[in-house]
């Protein structure tokens, strides 16, 4: 009995593309798109794309090599395009808009709420935006320049301009009379918007007292007037922990008269929490927050050109202080042998570091309070390493080099290295950051600069005092 | 006039905790609470935390020096002790449980929901968990053994065991009579469960279908039979990208006889989004996903003492290949100031490959369709990279040390070094991964030890046959 009804289940949702994703395994799709674009079977491709929704077919394209990706998009049903555009990352929804003409764009962008448009509009060149605006309503395209006058990751650019109003005046009755005419709610509806005569928020009625309240209730006495909401500017960074602190599904947003003039949702905090996370690692290591795991070579090549460009000043000044004790190493080879060691640690503990500050940053854990002891606590751990891996690799090279001499200043230079690296590690990011510098994309460059020139200077330095 | 309101409503909001947070900088709370712990005055100690919801102090106590924060906490008031636990990370959360005599344990355990309790009893001790276990009603008991025999981080341990289910044969007014006799609806509920006589889950009734519904619609005519259910085993890596792909609050969990035995939230994604997203950078460096940022020094320096110790065996392993070519380093010391210059940048080119490649696999883009095209691309931008900066480098040697045959060992080191960068940057992910061991984790040491290898070795060794 139990499994007619599973397989009921499984009949009635093949109807429906929102199950689709668990019927055919991904990579099988991606194969055989990858196989028909190599045959040309353009009918194949066609009825392959149409058979599924947006949301999967955006993240096959992802998914595919940038050529593949683009035969691929021309076979995207139109009516499924401004959906799939609105499921891929930035990146690899401008190399498809880059290769799309003007008029199919545009027929694109008609599809699109505002705060993807508003993203479109901003990628695409000024002709192609213009050309996008033009085809929209009057009333559109002012709400359109209204919201680009927003800054750049407020809640502004993210609200949805879709809502319910109702007054608080009213009973729940009322209300529920008034959804009835309605064909349905916008999406993440966790509640209706109260707002005065005058569009004044004024508080929110969860679904659930609506739904649970008695007929004749006013809205007055049961909505949450003390309901967070968000001012129009405030920062992607700041309103997307309230949704995880706060069981909502959506918040107000309200211009500086305290006038409602959107919602952001929780759909909006889950993409800027993926954002947020990707931000750090990418960053870290010079790439971009959206990298395309499969654009094109050139582009590709172009951007990490550039890192390793940066890399190399840091690389060369690591052998330009080398170069400062030519002599020392010219009479103790051993030095060239074990120099690498203090300064790669260095590295190491310092990036550890590093890590924790730049996150600690994000969360907003890291203030004027606590950054002493925060700063105590990074130097004695290194006071600890340094001093453990000191004894390790001083006895590892007096028994491979049988030098004590050579021995105690590896021990010594390690030490001198941990405790830079830890200062480091935690004073770079937080001066990159009251320097309004992103500590994510810089910290990791000067951070290796001040672990290797140190290190490679204590161990050299040293040597040349004692050795020599 | 809008300025009265927008008063009034600040007022209004003075009374409730929620809006709290944008009252008084959190920074400023936090020094407070220090010097108030410096003074022992737990008078206005206990007065500040009363005054603040359980989220609020959660932030702050997570943001608290060690030492502090377990004084803080003995002044927390206890009916809030168990949401300020829930909001906390794992690793912080554990260091207050230790701290905590078992009675208190015990009592915020049996604030908590299911979901949490797991967690806890988990990281707390044997006896202890007995304890608390013994503490619960017998159908609590059984629930949580039931919960606690599901894999770790699948749909079973994170879902909520609130929901209101409804039969397809009655009508929309029946279904709202019914909601009006209840206080309150779960958290998170955009939709009722529509399970029949057996439990056997049949879909959702969206609440907007219900408010929007007419009163003699029955649940079959409405409901979406053609939902997302996830079986009790499935993965969170594996359900919570369909809550950020359908615009969904709550997803059903079904054991494998389709019958509803739970419910997963949009609250669980954004935890597990945010841990995910922290998995990869943490895991990188060496350090936990939920790294205590101020937990006390003797821990953290242990489990920082350990990555150092296996990056460690790298440093050696590169001292050692250094070492095989003493006798060249010996009569060109040239070498010796350039050679990390080579090693280095094999490091950058290769950790760039290795995020990208970790991030990809996590979200499942790369697959056995797909890897040869990525592995073509990474190799290409590796060549195109290496010629690039072997001609920058080659030319700044020559100027330097006005040796051409230096020179090209140099750049030509560059180019074999980029090359091993690339195939290993990628293929030491796609083989871990395969191996089912945590690319995050061991991924840039192994990494590490490739660049730093192949670029001494084929540097010096290059020069060893041409120089000498």
């Amino acid at each position: 009995m139990p499994q007619d009804h599973y397989r009921e289940i499984r009949e009635v949702s093949d109807e429906n593309p929102q199950l689709q994703p668990q019927l055919e395994l991904e990579s099988d799709t991606i194969a055989r798109l990858m196989d028909l674009v190599e045959e040309e079977d353009a009918q194949a491709l066609d009825a392959l794309l149409a058979a599924q929704d947006g949301v999967r077919i955006a993240h096959e394209l992802a998914a595919l090599p940038a050529p593949v990706r683009q035969e691929i998009w021309t076979h995207v049903p139109a009516v499924l395009q401004a959906e799939v555009l609105d499921e891929l990352d930035d990146s690899v929804r401008n190399s498809l808009l880059e290769n799309m003409t003007p008029e199919s764009v545009v027929q694109a962008a008609c599809e699109m709420d505002q705060s993807e448009l508003v993203d479109v509009l901003e990628s695409v060149s000024d002709e192609l935006a213009e050309a996008i605006l033009q085809s929209l309503s009057e009333d559109e395209r002012s709400a359109i320049e209204v919201r680009m006058s927003y800054p750049e990751d407020s809640a502004g650019r993210y609200m949805s301009e879709e809502w319910i109003a109702v007054r608080a005046d009213v009973t729940l009755e009322t209300v529920a009379r008034y959804l009835k005419r309605l064909d349905e709610l916008p999406a993440h509806t966790d509640g209706l918007m109260v707002v005065d005569r005058q569009g004044i928020y004024q508080g929110k009625l969860p679904i659930s007292r609506l739904l649970t309240g008695r007929d004749e209730t006013l809205v007055s006495a049961v909505m949450g007037a003390q309901e967070q909401s968000v001012q129009v500017t405030t920062d992607a960074s700041d309103f997307a922990p309230l949704f995880e602190q706060y069981e909502s599904e959506s918040i107000a947003v309200v211009n500086p008269e305290h006038k409602l003039v959107g919602r952001i949702t929780v759909g909006d905090a889950l993409d800027i929490i993926r954002e947020q996370a990707d931000h750090q690692v990418m960053q870290m290591a010079g790439l971009e927050d959206d990298e395309d795991l499969f654009a094109p070579i050139i582009p590709s090549a172009k951007r990490r050109l550039f890192w390793l460009g940066i890399n190399l000043v840091t690389a060369f000044m690591a052998a330009w202080v080398i170069g400062l004790f030519e002599a020392t190493l010219q009479k103790v080879v051993a030095l060239a042998v074990l120099m690498p060691i203090v300064a790669s640690m260095g590295g190491i503990a310092g990036s550890q570091t590093l890590t924790l500050a730049i996150r600690g940053l994000a969360l907003g854990q890291i203030n004027a309070a606590n950054t002493r002891w925060l700063a105590l606590k990074e130097v004695a751990i290194a006071g600890i390493n340094g001093v453990v891996w000191a004894l390790v690799v001083g006895a590892m090279a007096w028994f491979w080099f049988q030098d004590l001499k050579i021995a105690t200043v590896l021990g010594s230079a390690m030490i001198i290295n941990q405790f830079a690296a830890a200062v480091s590690g935690l004073s770079v990011p937080l001066v990159l950051d009251k320097m309004g510098i992103d500590p994510a994309l810089s910290g990791s460059v000067i951070l290796t600069t001040v672990t290797d020139v140190v290190g490679f200077m204590s161990f050299l330095g040293l040597a040349t005092l004692v050795l020599l």
